[in-house]
């Protein structure tokens, strides 16, 4: 279940951060004054800004675990979910044990921490309808785990908590499956209530899609306390303070804030679905997405053609230059209004 | 010079982060609306929050180099100095060439990173009178390199830039000597000018002390471009957005008011020295201290009892359960009004 780089650290002790103010704090040679008068006049909560953080985020965790239902001991948050994935692959997977097998068109990242980490990968390849074939990786006989995104990236297209049940029913119990679920909540079916069936089941989030706070880096895992321990080690080996306040304090607010969230994800869904129906109308090869954004193709032009002249007319979407996906762009949803001017531009070829 | 890990990592390309406002960003899976109206209430900025931060923390390292007079390519910046510095140990030191040398009473994280990537390390004894021992260091004939902060931690005490420039002259050019100059605002004399003849000299530093940002996690590392791009490759293997947007701008604002922080690091170092002074009246054995902290010995009481009677009263220092300096406690530098606080405490016992 853990990994062998996980059994050599021995993680840092921060000196003591009380939750109270009753005490004078000389014990972490914070400064005693306050950050300089511009940040002070940015938001009142600056003057805390000399004091280091909650290294535990505990108010943050108490926030999460309200919002998803679970206990706090089964949650860890990160500075964005790159840096909670990153610490993962640290803690869960071991080259000794086999390959980690993910998507063959997957988030790029997985084989640069498989780097960082020494471990070998095995990519499986795609459906026919471009969707996770779920029923090699159920097979496999030897691999140190799985990792997927769910919906999948640049795909879009999601599966079921059915499908991940049935998934890790077949697993072996001491290899981790890590569902990555940073696009969830533009349509997905989240398997953040598995967690308590199956103890090998971590799944990861972000507070930059769904919550509008890429600007801030903020990101959390939900899985058993045992795997939360193990991450919190091997972030307690690398830097015990990883969120700052004010950060810390924004995620709250943002997990509070149910009603506008809810507004914004479904203005995200429908503005999705009239930009498929737009493009598919057009011509366009659109995968059915339960994310925000699509991943599409032109009747003609390639991938890469589509990307530059775009570009050309002030728009940015994303290329992957890989077989296989090199006739599609990632188009991310905007407003109506960005959208529309995407309309208008294709339609001026 | 750089490690055998440095070596393995391939980074990740994130997407397109334009400087400029003219596109249509469709191509990072953005949200196209703000966050929740709570945090659009604590500060203006927050309409970009749901924007990706830019990776390169372009405008933050120009802030930087016009501070240090150096080029914004000698300068890398990280979440926190404890994350400079992590990146550092794996860039830099590689078990192959001997044990990584620090000395014996320094910063405890240092034994956290060498386990983090597999590190042997070889604890240099102190001076008699707890300075660094730099002549043994000098002298080492195999090692991967050196590291200890200046002032250093817990003691207090400094060297000066022309021991480590003789440090430097003895040393193979091939291994990095990392300066942690976490508190050398307070007193010491900075080797930052050092950097251009040495290409194998690192400095790191942070804004939690001297500019009082230890909430916000900010920190950095100064030295030879080819130093600099090793840290970016280590940190692009690991994390592409390590500082969120609103961190970036109060470490710019942080840097520009040089007035605002010469006048907080001069009434700490008042307030030391008259702490140091009463203190030494009293008969404690007190280091010299260049920093913003003490380590101090009370003629009698154990270092533990010290720590437990203070903070019984209610104040917190640091004890440190380890020969040769379990007499002492480390005590961070407060306003005036707390250390009389702290003196007339310890004047009732």
């Amino acid at each position: 279940m853990f990994s062998r780089f996980l059994n050599r650290l021995t993680a840092y002790t921060p000196g003591e951060q009380p939750k109270d103010k009753k005490y004078i704090k000389l014990n972490t040679n914070e400064n005693p004054y306050p950050p300089c008068p511009k940040i002070m006049k940015k938001v009142p909560a600056a003057s805390e800004f000399r004091l280091y953080p909650d290294p535990e985020c505990t108010s943050l965790k108490e926030a999460l675990a309200d919002t998803f239902r679970v206990p706090p001991s089964c949650i860890f948050t990160g500075n964005g979910s790159d840096e909670v994935l990153s610490f993962a692959f640290g803690a869960f997977f071991d080259s000794n044990n086999g390959d980690l097998l993910f998507p063959e068109h997957t988030y790029s990242f997985y084989p640069v921490y498989c780097r960082f980490y020494n471990l070998t990968f095995r990519k499986i390849a795609m459906n026919d309808d471009f969707s996770i074939d779920l029923e090699t990786m159920a097979a496999s006989e030897k691999d140190t785990g799985i990792i997927f995104p769910n919906p999948n990236a640049p795909t879009g297209i999601a599966v079921s908590r059915d499908q991940i049940a049935a998934l890790l029913e077949k697993r072996r119990k001491d290899r981790i499956v890590i569902i990555d679920e940073a696009y969830i909540d533009f349509g997905g079916e989240s398997a953040v209530e598995l967690t308590s069936r199956f103890e090998n089941l971590l799944i990861t989030g972000t507070f930059s899609k769904s919550r509008s706070l890429a600007g801030l880096r903020l990101g959390y895992a939900i899985g058993d306390p045992k795997l939360i321990s193990a991450l919190e080690t091997v972030k307690n080996s690398f830097n015990s303070y990883t969120i700052g306040r004010f950060t810390q304090e924004c995620g709250i607010e943002a997990l509070r804030d149910v009603r506008y969230f809810d507004k914004c994800r479904r203005a995200v869904i429908g503005t999705r679905e009239k930009t498929a129906e737009a493009l598919r109308r057009r011509g366009w090869d659109v995968l059915p997405s339960a994310a925000n954004f699509l991943f599409a193709a032109h009747p003609s032009l390639s991938g890469e053609d589509v990307y530059r002249r775009l570009r050309e007319n002030g728009i940015l979407v994303r290329f992957f230059n890989q077989p296989g996906i090199d006739n599609r762009v990632r188009i991310s949803i905007g407003t109506p209004e960005e959208m529309d001017t995407f309309i208008k531009t294709i339609d001026r070829w």
